[in-house]
Formats: structure tokens, sequence, C-alpha cells
């Protein structure tokens, strides 16, 4: 095990009807606020009115900052940092899934430093400072109501890059799974796909002796794959809403990887297709993922046998952990299928033109990953294995 | 699930040499602090020097109180109290295990209160305010690194009484597993009976839907049954060590327990017994737990057949659940018995002739326990099964 440091100091409010707490929460912070979200489905389904009413009566106004898209972009995490300074604004609450939070963790970073913003997202510049922010989950999948990330998309040349600090973890998270029932089943199952990613990318590392977070990250995983089928059955399942909310919280809130080196391939892959084709950054892990495990698993065959054995149920074949290891990877992929996700670039109508052209740019700061460092050709046979 | 609020603030640093740290964390807070530390045993294996080295590095003046004792007394936190009035301390750094941690807690309640600390143990008193405190910790047990608890024994009629707060976390929490490698087997053993109580007390629910948190727990004690046995066999196994000392941290911090009705009976009806014999905590929830079960475990077949299955790989037999019941709680016994804990009343010296009156302490303020609740005569016929 690795020396790690860990702090997660989120409040986490959660179960029906807690969105009812987010004045009380929020005047504990502010008097006055950025109230940022994304489309209609929170005015659609009532959410928005709850927000403003409890924000109302705990007396904290509201300036409203609407219209994050997934994937967010550059330019609204601008007009949202010159709207917080124009109006003296120190607190943003964001009403939404992860694009909206990391949206708002963005013009948390941008409202007091005085260069461009994306610095943080490039690496040019070192997070100080940040706004303190409030959220009201809607998706589960993102894990950025308590994480210290945000990714953000650069419309010029569509860059999609991460920046992770704990200075963006949110002061408080209020988690209502009824929110989630309204969800169509291709977001449910997208949100799926990035929860599992998350944890995924830490339980494939070269740190050794590792036994409780392997075994929190498989647990974290058999949670998902039990619920999600019960809720595609069944949309208003509180329970299996409540697991699949809270799975998605815990699998990124830091603890799953916490004494060993985290991978991260598969996500900087993937921000390339969402960052260019604009698909759901969850139905792009669908398609990588699978394809990076065939491209590295030979690296540690044990891993992946383990893999396969404790959270697939796969027999395993002690004679040949080949074999066993590849049956979790096709398990894992049938999964992804069978609750509705693509996982061939080709289920995307993604074409084969721009492959290189993503994999030169994946790799333009060095090799991504860390379980298995992967070079340009490495990232272009992964999304041609992809396809 | 059940609705709930979850918040662990304290920032883990963990692994080899973090107690170098201690000066620059405590400096964050306090110029002059109260040192609070047990026996010997931290200035014999040199802990105490490291530390107060780097106190005085970071500027970081100290008033030692030394002396907490196994099962900490209400009497040392009194003078602790005083000492910190005196000399206008306020912050307190616990070097130590549980008891430390816990008579620290105890002080930083007491300090800011006009009225006897007590008071917040019998519940006369409510927690509003309390000194911020650090841990370097040395036995993996309490889990009170991160907890919002302390527990407390009142010498004038033995009560041993806890209370509850998350203004009780510390601000940090210094693991360094290295640090626990001169342990007694006796005590690795009683701080793995206190870390498994910890889960089993959350494990054993009636909420019903609380799949996430059913698999943590069973993360949690699967880790400890695999790690254990290798540190008593080689004391200096740095990752088993290691395994072990975040697993306690984790089995105490609330994550466990998010969601879901917690027991706790075990504690109680254990807490007789430690507060009037002076025995090791753990040594007295080796014999209470096994117990415990066989009186409750038709309450709910299915959850202890599940406990046999998913934590002791106890074959299930569909048509006899109770059998299979019967044999994960046996699986544990000889677990506690193989890791040289006391299973009997008999084995910790402890006769007959007080059971009666503890019984009546231990429910003196009405039925212990959720899952289910115990009178005076359940928790008598407890005490008589576990002779």
């Amino acid at each position: 095990m690795d020396n790690f440091t860990y702090q997660n100091a989120t409040k986490v409010i959660f179960g029906k009807d807690t969105e009812k707490q987010v004045g009380e929460e929020t005047s504990r912070y502010a008097d006055r606020v950025l109230l940022h979200y994304g489309g209609g489905s929170i005015k659609k389904y009532g959410l928005y009115d709850k927000v403003v009413n409890s924000l109302k009566e705990a007396g904290v106004e509201i300036v409203e900052l609407g219209g994050v898209q997934p994937n967010p972009r550059l330019k609204l995490v601008k007009e949202g940092i010159e709207l917080c300074r124009k109006e003296g604004l120190g607190f943003i609450l964001a009403v939404g899934g992860g694009s909206v939070i990391d949206s708002a963790k963005a013009i948390a970073l941008g409202v007091p430093y005085d260069g461009d913003v994306w610095d943080f997202y490039t690496g040019k510049a070192e997070v100080k400072k940040a706004l303190p922010l409030g959220v009201v989950l809607t998706i589960p999948a993102a894990g950025s109501e308590t994480s210290p990330g945000s990714v953000i998309t650069k419309e010029e040349g569509w860059y999609k890059r991460p920046v992770n600090h704990d200075l963006l973890r949110p002061q408080f998270a209020i988690l209502n799974p009824e929110i989630s029932f309204t969800l169509p089943d291709y977001q449910t199952a997208c949100g799926t796909a990035d929860i599992m990613a998350h944890v995924m990318e830490r339980y494939f590392t070269n740190t050794a002796n590792v036994d409780l977070t392997d075994r929190l990250c498989e647990s974290t995983l058999k949670t998902m794959i039990k619920n999600v089928p019960i809720v595609l059955e069944n949309p208003e399942d509180y329970d299996a809403r409540a697991e699949i909310m809270w799975a998605g919280t815990v699998a990124h809130g830091g603890l799953l990887g916490t004494g060993r080196e985290e991978d991260w391939a598969s996500h900087d892959i993937e921000h390339e297709l969402s960052g260019i084709y604009d698909i759901p950054h969850g139905a792009g892990l669908a398609v990588i993922f699978p394809a990076w495990m065939k491209y590295v698993y030979k690296h540690d065959l044990k891993r992946f046998a383990q893999f396969a054995v404790r959270v697939w149920n796969v027999e395993p074949d002690f004679n040949n952990l080949e074999r066993t290891a590849l049956a979790g990877i096709e398990r894992l992929k049938e999964f992804f299928s069978s609750i509705g996700l693509p996982v061939t670039l080709g289920e995307l109508d993604i074409p084969d033109d721009r492959l290189e052209e993503m994999a030169e740019k994946c790799t333009e700061n060095g090799p991504v990953g860390n379980f298995v460092k992967l070079y340009k050709e490495d990232v272009l046979k992964i999304y041609k294995m992809a396809r």
C-alpha cells in the first residue's frame, strides 16, 4: 500500500425530500448565490421550483445562469465568472448532474483568478483558491458532487480536460434518489458506465497489497450490477435508485483509490471522443473500457482474473488464468450491452477517419495511464480495437 | 435505505514516516497545545521523541498530560480540562490508541462547558462546542481517530458511557502502520475484535435494501480475517498492518452505517464488563458478540445466512438456513479463538456473581440495541450464554 492523504469533507444529505434542505444549507454560506443549472428538465419535473422556494424561505437571493450543456463548455464558464464578479457573488449552487457541477467548479476557480480559467485545465496555473459551492444532484454518474474534479471542454479545438483539487469538493451535496426516477433509460445506462469506470480506473493498479480497497471497489461494482437492471425494469424503484446514487458518490469520492496508484487512461482516451463528437461520456466509456482491457490485460493476468472471479462470478480456471481474465472482460461488455449501451465505435456512429488525430491529441502531453503507459500508437490500437 | 446525513471531514495522513508531519499539521491550528498520551510505550519505542521534535520544529509549544489508562477515566479528563483552562490551550493532540483519543475528546468537550463534562455522557447536556483536536494513532482498534464518538469511564460506580457528535471528529489523524509493529499479539487481537464489532454493529440491521453498505461491511470484515493472521505470524508485515489500520478507520468512520439503523447492543452489554472488571474492550466484545448472535439470530435468519456465506464462505444450505446462519456464528467464534481471544466469560476470569447487577445497569435507561430490543432479562440471558 502506498502512503496517502485523504480528506473528503463534503456533507452528504441523502434521501427523500432532502432538496427541501437546500435553502437552510446554502444560507450557512451566503445570502446571495449563483444558481447554476442545465436545460429544461429541472423545470419540467418541478425541482427548480422546490429549490427556488427553499432558498427564498431561507432568505437566500439568487442570480441565475442556466444552459449548461453535456460536456460543459468553457464559454458558459466564462460568462458565469463575469456574472459572479459583476454581481459580487461568493457562492455557487449547482442543480444538475456532473456537467452542471463541473461547470460550477470551473466558475468557482475562475472568479478569484486573474488569468484565463483554462490555465487550470492545461496545468499552467495551480489551484490556490476557489469559491465554495453546493450541489443538488439530479443524475448519479460523474461523482462530482463530492469529488475534487472538474472536466471542461474548450470549443476551440474541442479540447476536453480535467483539473483536480480538494478545494473543488462541494461544501454540501443533496442527493434525493427520487429525482432520478425521470431519467431516460439511456441516461441511467450512461451514468452506470461512468460510475463503474470510476471504480475500474482505480481497480487496475500496479500497487501491490491493496486488499481493502480492492474489496471496496468490487462491492461498488457488484452493487451497480445488481441494481441497474432493477431500475431499467422499474424506474421508480426507490431502493435500487438509492443504491445507484450512493454508489455513484462512493465510487468517485476518493476512498476507493486510497493507497494505490490509479490508472485513468480510459478516461483520457474517451475524452477525445466526447470532446469531438459530443457523445455522452458514459457511452464513450462503455466502448473504450473493454477495448482498453483487451489491450492491457496481459500486463497483470492475476488482477484481471480476480476481477472476473470476484466481480463477475466467473469460475476461476487456475490452469488458464487468461481464459478466466478474458471471461471477465466479456461479462463487462455483455453487461454494458444488456443495459442498452454501445460497445463499439460503430454503434456510436463514429467513423474511422479521425482516430489518428484523436490518438495524437490524447497523448500530446505524453503517455496516458499508469497501469500500462500508453503512447500514441497504443491509443490508436485501442481506438481500432473499439471499432 | 433510510435517509441520512454523512460528513467525515477528518484529514487522514496515512503511511510510513507520516508522524513527522504532526508539527506542520498541528501548527495550522495552534502554537500551544495539550499533548495527551497514555503510559510508557510511546516513549519506549521512540514515538514520543519524534512527535515532540516535529512539534518543536514547527514552533508548537506543548503542555503535557500523560497517564491515560485503558478504559479512560473521568478523573484524568477533569485534570485535562483544568490544565487547558489554566494554560489557555485551545487544541489537543492525542498520541495513542482509542483510550487516549477518547480522553482527549472528553477534554475537548469539557473545556468550553460550564457544567460537569460527565453530563454529555449521561445525555444531560447536548454537545454544542468542542476544542479541535488532532491524533497520532498507535493502535488500530477503536476507530476514534475519525469517529464522532468518545467513551469514558466514571470511577464512582464504574459507569462506562459513550457520547457521539460530529464536533468530536479530529481535524487530522496521522496513521503510520509501522507504529503498530510493536503491539503485543493480544493487543492486536483485541483491536481486531473491536474493529470487527464496529462493522457488525452496523451490519445487523432491520433496514431493508442496503446492498452497498452490506458489501462494504463484508469487505472490511474479510480484510481483517485475511490480514490479522498474517501479522500474528509476522508482526512487522507492513502491508498487512496497513490493511488492518485502514480497515479500523473505515470500520468506524461512519460510511458503513449510512442509510441504515445500527444496533450497538453488544457494545452496551460489553461496556458493563470492561467498566467493572477493567478488561480490554475488545476481549469483552469477543465474548459478548457471539453470545448476542446466538440469542438474536432467529430474528433475521436470512441476514445471518448472508453473513455466513459472504463473510465466512459457508456454503449456503437453502433447505436449512438456520444451519447456515449458525455455521457463520461458529466461524466467527473460531476465528476469535484462533487469534488468541477469549470467547467465554470464564476465559476472562469473570465470575457469575454480578451478572444480574450488570444486566440491570446496562438497561437502566431502557432497552439496548435496535436489531432486537433487549431488556434486562435478555441481557442477563446473553451474559449467561457467554459463560
